[in-house]
């Protein structure tokens, strides 16, 4: 029988150590590479946090496996057993430009079910842990269940991206929610906002792609508070390819889905 | 002669004095009021910091004026002599909703002009600080003076509101520039965003509504920095009345201007 709370503490252990590490690296020149788009800057420090914690997991759990951003593990098309869904730095563009507001992502998956989610704000000293079925904690917090807000006392997550001409969805349909609801915030970093959403600091979280690696902890974290967390279509989440992404405290998911998005029929 | 050090140092004793306050009372039960705008929170607290840094200012110096958020101090209709210009919490719905991404701003000016501008971002614990032709302080940190982004660079604050349909500009005049950019981030608070300018982690901030308080502290750090702080019309700023607002690094401030705002007349 699989012993979570092992490798919960070992996972916690090695997110707080490169998180050292990261901060410990701030005085050294950061050395940017470009990836395909613009938006994706990708630094050595971030290859390295990766390989760290891919040692780590290869070392003391030999036989789990490893779904990682920086794709320097072995590239996996299932989820059978158990998998590290890892993202050493979430928010790669607030790192560089601002050395704040980023996070390393750690969720644990068994056969596609979410076990264990550790997110770590690393300049804020935040770590955010979850054990499925045991609550969800910003270091020695316990976080609350979640509870349904209305639109109009929302704050949500939306990227002004996603309410002006884009590739993915006509900016008139999230336009209305972003006028109606009490205020949008853009953090920068998906993970820190599904965070946030567990802490209770946001409402929502819309963007209309995202990767497993960016999501993965949250959602374990926002599911055991009674959150919902789907595409924007309302589908189940899969985790081998990029979606569109809806994170929410309960109720308002429903509300948003109904009035904003044709039950996710747009 | 104005003993401008003397003011500095008080100023800085006060706002550090005013941050420990609210941070100790984040136990307490927030109050919450609702202004006119359902946007805009308010605060026991809000109000009780704002009444500490008139305290401490009238008994130390009893002939400054004091121009303040809450309006608990007289109202001005000029800024003759020695003004300070108070927001006791910027952010108030970060504050409220998040515990974090507030600020207490502080700026100083004699006969309209900025010449101490003080930003305290309470919980991260950093204090911007700056003397008019003495430099930008970020902590015990000199910020260097600002360079030159290219808009397909920049990272703006731009608030999804202002790219939606809303009562102070056409959605679609800052729409094109919010596809431009490397990224739009939105903090919920003017004076910290600011402050982000100063410390190069944002390149540029815009927003069509803000008030003398929310920015007089920032305006002196990014001019002195050599930076640019205009109205969206590239018109200079009224302390005395609400505005629009852009804030930018040198050469992306005429970069926008010129390509996105028909010179400032749109």
């Amino acid at each position: 029988m699989t012993n979570w709370l092992e490798i919960d503490t070992y996972a916690k252990k090695w997110i707080k150590e490169a998180g050292e590490s990261i901060k410990e690296s701030f005085s050294s020149e950061l050395v940017i590479q470009t990836k395909s788009n613009k938006n994706d800057l990708v630094t050595q420090i971030d290859k390295g946090t990766e390989e760290f914690l891919i040692k780590q997991i290869n070392t003391v759990f030999p036989s789990h496996r490893i779904l990682g951003e920086e794709g320097i593990s072995e590239s996996l098309d299932n989820l059978k057993g158990i998998v590290w869904i890892i993202d050493p730095i979430d928010g790669t563009m607030n790192f560089v430009h601002m050395q704040r507001d980023f996070a390393i992502s750690i969720g644990i998956y068994e056969d596609g079910v979410g076990k264990i989610g550790l997110i770590y704000d690393v300049v804020a000293g935040e770590l955010y842990h979850s054990i499925k079925g045991h609550g969800v904690f910003m270091n020695d917090t316990k976080l609350k269940p979640l509870e349904k807000p209305n639109v109009e006392e929302a704050i949500i997550g939306l990227n002004a991206t996603w309410v002006t001409e884009n590739k993915r969805i006509d900016s008139s349909i999230l336009s209305p929610l972003a006028k109606d609801v009490r205020g949008t915030r853009s953090f920068g970093s998906a993970c820190l906002e599904l965070a946030y959403i567990a802490a209770g600091r946001l409402d929502a979280y819309i963007t209309l792609r995202l990767s497993p690696w960016d999501y993965a902890a949250g959602k374990v974290m926002i599911e055991e508070l009674g959150g919902k967390v789907t595409s924007l279509r309302n589908e189940p989440l899969d985790l081998m390819t990029q979606q569109s992404f809806f994170a929410s405290k309960p109720g308002l998911h429903e509300e948003i889905l109904k009035k904003y998005l044709n039950n996710g029929a747009w």
